[in-house]
């Protein structure tokens, strides 16, 4: 049928075979240095002329003869004639023809329209920028296969090198293949998908000091293919291929590769990042990356990215990476080389990190990463509170600069955060969302600054204190009033199914969505449930979880789903039916060090803001009557 | 006469004073998002659409109807019939209408063309990427005031924003002002100098997010200044001029913008950097920097890129520092703030930071520097072997993979420099000139790893051996055999003076350049002097130093002395005649831990290369019949 297993080659391994086997001849261009930021040299620039190419003052001032002020001192002060034992100069003037010293103009007092006074006699050339001082010519300016910075420019220029020689940019030729790509257009019909992989690797090899070169897509079609690759092989000095690189029925790479020249490495002992193709044709790499977007940008930094650094010549800019805590227990399985997503948070000045979705095919886990977790192929994963070495996505500072919050999902946090940085330059606030319950379990492992909840208690009829109190008594936090919320039934655009109540749930063929477990929204349809008496086994799909209110609207809209029960917002936004259930509470959770701390303070200034108030009640199914008021403290006194 | 004195205005103070006092309106553009890497976002981007939008194949393998599937096992292996019961589907492609799970390739056996065979039941959903799961409509993908990485472009296309809101860039407005400057070009005449500080400018600028608008030079008259400035202010966001800064009779900047706006600054309490002027016209930033280099490029940053971060919102970033130990003593006062610029070495793992010259007119100082060391004002200074706080001008891999290089200067050091970048990628080389003692020191005090010598004993009639028994008697150190060059006299083409000895040197009216103390070739001449029984004294110009033979030859082409004494390159560099005087050898002294590391061990075999010989050759004046030999070690028997 088809072939379906891949190589399992070391990553290590499989870099180090490509790089031994491409010799690459980058060619040398005369470009205006001007223009030449970023470009790398393709030899020792020398200096054409000297800096300055002549004797100019360094100070603002009196050209004079010294010998003519020899013997001047506070008791013998020496007059000076103008024209004749001196001349005015100006920082960076050159000195006069008969002149070898300069007086700063503080040190000279003026007598008369013709006359100046000194107290003091100088060194011959004092003041004086001897001709070369800067830039001496001959002098080697810059190494070869130097990468140029703006001050390199500089001093190029200075050195008389208005054009200099550099390496031309390896061109990297950027194949698309799939049919169901389309080129990027407002219009997306059911089953089209924007080609956008592109995009990412043109933009990753411009930052590389690449020039990717875009080819316009391929249809799944080994021909095609074929063609797209000979061409792009005569004109690039790599090629790059997506999808099409695992061994599937229409996973052309490797046969196409195997026809026009060699197979290195089908697949590397990563996850993710596997089916990867690396091969050469005409003694140029080929690299066929896999389709799912992060195993294509893992597969990219490994093989693009080191093989521009080595067409240059140049040492790999290694991230920048710092210890943190392991805040989640990670499992790996052995064999294979595991990369994992994290967020870090900057607890107490502790950095977390937390693990991220390892689904390949999430690229919001990209955008939402702060790092990247290496867990060697021996290695079953870590333990919580283990210390590991995490390489860096985001700046440091940046990192220190976040709020992290975690806990249930509303989009008020994305209000907030907008809000916070507009407010406070260099603010962030980052969401995870796991639940309220989740929430709450951050909060008591220090994993979080902020946690929304909305836990109903039917006990009591109240909502979250009585968790906190149960969870967290050992904590000391706070609780502040963010919004007010309606919850409600998604159903399709005019309700076909007629659905109002959970009892309409639970005729035959009809299918709910429902969120995940310690979901504050999962509690209440439980809650629903037992308050009309409707067995949870007579709902079909109880057990399939979405983990956010968009997900669930997304279900219902996209057909999978009939119903499902979340916010009004997330219905709207998804052009559904939103039938209105009750008005809940959802309220932020803080340690008290953080609601204390100048980050607090901040949050708690954009929570009370009219600009806050105004956002939220124009999204619809918001109230903000209490927002930013003190629920609850464990002591309430302090506050 | 003129204002000759300017504010000592904190750093702090100043940089405070303008932010306030600017509040910028930064324009909206909407472009192409496959165009906007390194763009900062100018409203929260949310999803448009779902990714994927149709539900889709997570695996190569058969979409099925899970129900079909239930009680499967090993025991009761399940046959399904090909379009009714399943149908093939490779990963990413949308799942049929009908059918609700994927059963990977690997778990199915073909019976026969129509027929597959399964051993498991799956569940509903299994292997399925449902609507949504990368991206659900309505979910933020980037926050506000949110710089576009390359991921984030695949995210927010994903998304179906092929286009995205982003500020413009602001614009920021470079005025050169100068009589003596030409635009670039291949000749210079004498008293011209190419404007170059603009085109550092606009690099820095283009870094860090601006667009940078390049004026015409500008002479140095107030009223053609005025103009441009005034015409500027109409069209950039920021305008920078550039020089005319201080308080000379020609710096009309001040004036300038006294005339049309505020001046909020007029010099700042900082060494070097101190004559700017930082002013308001029409409430967008006027900035007027000091001409020479080194002041300008720090104003740029202290002032121009704190604007461009404020404009856009965003914090800062700062430069990656270390702690280093410093090399050699500094002296600060008190009152100022000093910024020296520093070369670093790392030695056994320290990292030892040297003060590089604090001249502000030297721009190849900052192509040197590794970092930049600052003292507050109050602080009188730094003590050897003190740690201090450094920023890093150069990524701190580099430094770790740099040679540190001092001692004498000879152009071998250059010619090695390029050779070891070209056999060993990331390796550097970075040489500073303090002489041949001054190496023998350096190398003592673990300040370097390879120093250059020349240092005859005339005693013994042997070079540098007799001099490292003296000094480095508790040190284990090599020596190894670089190159012999020819020393001689520089003279001007043709030899007007008719020099060909130490006599003619003392002769009336011949003035000498000299070079510095501890350097070998000053050592050469005292030996001259003494040989011929010439009195120093009898030498004008015997006390006037240049730390190089290039700095001499150049003195010599200048016309500021008539002869010098040097190495045959550098008076062929400058074309002047060379009148041999001696061979000498010029050997590379080395720790013994460093002779032994994989550096060291690079660095003998590009001394031992063919293509150094073949380059130092051509050169002229050298000869290479040693080198690579090993003159001397303190326990030579354990090489």
């Amino acid at each position: 049928m088809r072939k379906i297993y891949l190589e399992d080659t070391p990553l290590k391994e499989a870099q180090q075979q490509i790089a031994n086997r491409i010799h690459f001849m980058p060619l040398v261009e005369v470009i205006p240095t001007r223009e030449a930021l970023g470009r790398v040299t393709a030899q020792p620039i020398y200096a054409k002329v000297s800096m300055p190419n002549f004797h100019a003052s360094a100070m603002d001032g009196i050209a004079v003869k010294a010998e003519k002020t020899y013997g001047a001192d506070e008791q013998h002060p020496v007059r000076l004639r103008y024209q004749v034992d001196y001349v005015e100069v100006d920082t960076g003037d050159p000195i006069p023809d008969g002149f070898d010293a300069v007086i700063m103009i503080e040190h000279v007092h003026q007598i008369d329209k013709e006359t100046v006074e000194i107290l003091e006699a100088v060194a011959p050339w004092q003041h004086i920028r001897p001709i070369g001082e800067d830039v001496v010519i001959g002098e080697v300016i810059v190494p070869d296969r130097h990468k140029l910075r703006p001050v390199d420019l500089g001093a190029l220029m200075a050195g008389g090198n208005v054009t200099v020689p550099v390496l031309r940019k390896p061109r990297v030729a950027i194949i698309p293949t799939g049919t169901e790509l389309i080129e990027p257009s407002e219009n997306v019909a059911e089953g089209e998908i924007i080609e956008f992989n592109g995009t990412v690797f043109a933009a990753y090899l411009q930052e590389w000091g690449a020039e990717p070169v875009y080819h316009g897509i391929v249809k799944d079609d080994y021909e095609l293919i074929k063609s797209a690759v000979k061409s792009a092989v005569q004109d690039a000095d790599m090629v790059l291929l997506n999808a099409g690189s695992s061994a599937g029925r229409e996973d052309f790479t490797v046969h196409v590769v195997e026809e026009l020249g060699e197979v290195l490495t089908h697949g590397v002992a990563t996850r993710p990042g596997k089916p990867v193709v690396v091969g050469v044709i005409d003694e140029k790499p080929v690299i066929g990356l896999p389709g799912y977007p992060v195993s294509a940008y893992l597969n990219l930094e490994w093989f693009a990215r080191s093989l521009v650094f080595h067409y240059y010549g140049l040492l790999e800019p290694e991230r920048q990476r710092i210890q943190a805590t392991v805040g989640r227990r990670i499992v790996s399985v052995m064999g294979a080389e595991d990369f994992i997503r994290v967020t870090i948070g900057c607890m107490d000045g502790q950095f977390i990190a937390n693990p991220l979705t390892r689904s390949a095919g999430v690229t919001m886990s990209m955008v939402r990463a702060d790092g990247l977790l290496r867990i060697p192929p021996g290695n079953l994963g870590y333990e919580q509170g283990e210390v590991v070495d995490v390489e860096l996505y985001r700046p440091l500072e940046q990192i220190q600069h976040t709020i992290v919050s975690t806990g249930s999902h509303d989009l008020s946090m994305d209000v907030l955060h907008s809000l916070i940085r507009k407010k406070n330059p260099g603010r962030f606030l980052i969401s995870s969302h796991v639940g309220s319950m989740g929430g709450i379990l951050a909060i008591q492992k220090g994993e979080a600054h902020i946690a929304g909840v909305h836990l109903f208690d039917e006990e009591t009829g109240t909502y979250n204190q009585t968790y906190i109190e149960k969870y967290l008594a050992d904590k000391d936090v706070v609780l502040v009033q963010l919004v007010y919320r309606q919850q409600g039934w998604f159903v399709k655009k005019g309700n076909p199914l007629g659905i109002s109540s959970v009892h309409d749930l639970a005729k035959p063929g009809i299918t709910y969505i429902n969120r995940q477990r310690g979901a504050g929204t999962r509690l209440l349809f439980d809650y629903l449930l037992k308050q009309e008496a409707v067995d949870r086994e007579g709902i079909y799909g109880y057990s399939r979880e979405a983990v956010s209110h968009l997900s669930v609207a997304a279900a219902v809209a996209g057909g999978t789903a009939d119903a499902g029960l979340g916010i009004y917002s997330a219905a709207a936004a998804m052009k559904l039916d939103f039938i209105p259930v009750s008005e809940e509470r959802y309220d932020l959770l803080m340690t008290r060090a953080f609601y204390l701390s100048s980050q607090g303070q901040e949050l708690l200034t954009c929570i009370r803001s009219d600009e806050f108030v105004a956002e939220m009640e124009a999204l619809g199914g918001y109230s903000c009557r209490d927002s930013g008021k003190i629920v609850f403290s464990t002591s309430m006194s302090e506050i």
